[in-house]
């Protein structure tokens, strides 16, 4: 069932709380590849009734972002909802969430804004106010569609340890199911953005993931140096690659760590025909 | 019932919820008066359980602010509540609400950030991130409740509607009770902070409500200009009061108005006796 408006949604929802139901969230902005799919799954498989939330949040993407130009497939995201198994895809337009004639920012909008500390730092730095979109719509979707579980990927994993302090600091009901990354047979991480690349521009991106899965097997090895781990990077780039970070941070905390350790996930974003990558592991 | 924990209250709300029964609450931080029993006597009215929520919330004061002489008088407050026909009160401690060892400023703490239109006058302006620790706080009261409705006072008048276009731009499902402003014979507005006041102060005290009074008179006999009707205010000032603003705006949007109108609202702050006290009307 594919659904636009809020109150009709919540109707919904109504229904399924008053039976008793368990409700799954899955938030998405659409163009929906297989990480999107094993999230759906889990949901479908966790939750009595799994809602999809397909949304292109203008809040969360800065004015040299790709707003205009990210990809908009809703019929094949509600075909591939409907053959998941998936019992409402919820897109609402900008209007339906944000009203009309309003001006999309802190002088006229509430805001959720995570801590400065959780987004001073990786894909935060260069996306200023990113994450303050990302909460804000995140924080409405909880409470239009009031689910008992919501699933995120692993992929983006600041704005997973963000969303997770933003639910613990407002004491919000919903428990969150991080789900792993998943990836091309090459390793790609998949991603929405991987569309916009050329297929020798696929061949570049696989850096990330190898730089990634060489740091992962060195400090298997025993180095724990950060440094040292650092250096083993730098044979995967060339000048096709924009390295925009290669941080080691904690991985509720988001602290930078000097020694690697089991609470690490390495963190890497690089621009390949100036499309931004991200990818991360867990030590 | 007093209720410190989040999770106790959590089961209480629950069985309730299962039960189908409808949940009022009354946030308050404590000190209670008649002005907080005539929200509270709404709620068991309105409602089949009513939660009184008494707590002194650190985010809402500010640096110079009367955090640690706000009166605190929970046993009171909890007899008050029993006679009055509430099911709990919830009085957590700082460290259940925020946590243990956590600096509480935006850098480690997810906010609920109102727009800056909305904060940047009145009450706002001299109390700067006042209105992000209430909207914080009340959004995790409402996530740990989950109230059908909840009663504010129209005493606190920009936080009403702060409140307000917070529940619509976040989409809580809550509905907001907004409660007249009870007052003393003298006409005095309630609050928590006359307590401060010498009897000397409270005589003084009464400028605020004679100017709200005397200008809708003024408004209702046909002036609507509002330098004149702001005019008739001074003959009720004298060198005990600090004037702070009195100002007239619209009462959804908060925008300055040149002409009154019925959607107006009078807003007034005084210090006297260097007690920051505050009062309103809806012309």
């Amino acid at each position: 069932m594919l659904i636009h408006k809020i109150e009709e949604l919540r109707k919904q929802i109504k229904i399924w709380k008053k039976q008793g139901l368990t409700v799954g969230l899955v938030p998405t902005m659409g163009a929906l590849h297989n990480g999107h799919l094993s999230l759906i799954k889990k949901s479908v498989e966790k939750c009595d009734k799994t809602v999809v939330s397909v949304f292109v949040n203008p809040i969360q993407f800065g004015p040299n972002e790709d707003l205009d130009k990210y990809p908009r497939t809703l019929d094949a995201d509600r075909k591939l909802c409907e053959d998941a198994g998936v019992d409402i895809v919820f897109a609402p337009s900008p209007k339906e969430m944000y009203g009309e004639g309003h001006i999309l920012s802190n002088d006229f909008l509430t805001y959720v804004v995570p801590p400065f500390f959780y987004v001073d730092k990786l894909c935060g730095k260069s996306r200023v106010g990113h994450f303050d979109g990302v909460c804000t719509v995140v924080n409405k979707l909880f409470n239009i569609v009031q689910p008992d579980f919501a699933f995120f990927g692993e992929k983006d994993r600041q704005q997973l340890i963000i969303i997770k302090k933003m639910i613990k600091d407002l004491n919000i009901p919903v428990e969150i199911i991080p789900c792993p990354i998943v990836r091309e047979e090459s390793g790609l991480a998949l991603s929405s953005r991987n569309k916009y690349l050329t297929e020798n521009g696929k061949i570049e991106a696989l850096a990330l993931n190898r730089i990634l899965f060489n740091i992962k097997t060195c400090y298997n090895k025993g180095i724990k140096d950060v440094s040292a781990l650092t250096e083993t990077a730098y044979s995967f780039l060339n000048e096709n690659h924009a390295l925009e970070y290669l941080e080691f941070r904690d991985k509720d905390t988001l602290e930078e760590k000097k020694t690697a350790d089991n609470n690490t996930i390495v963190f890497i974003a690089v621009k390949v025909e100036n499309v931004r990558l991200i990818d991360n592991i867990e030590l």
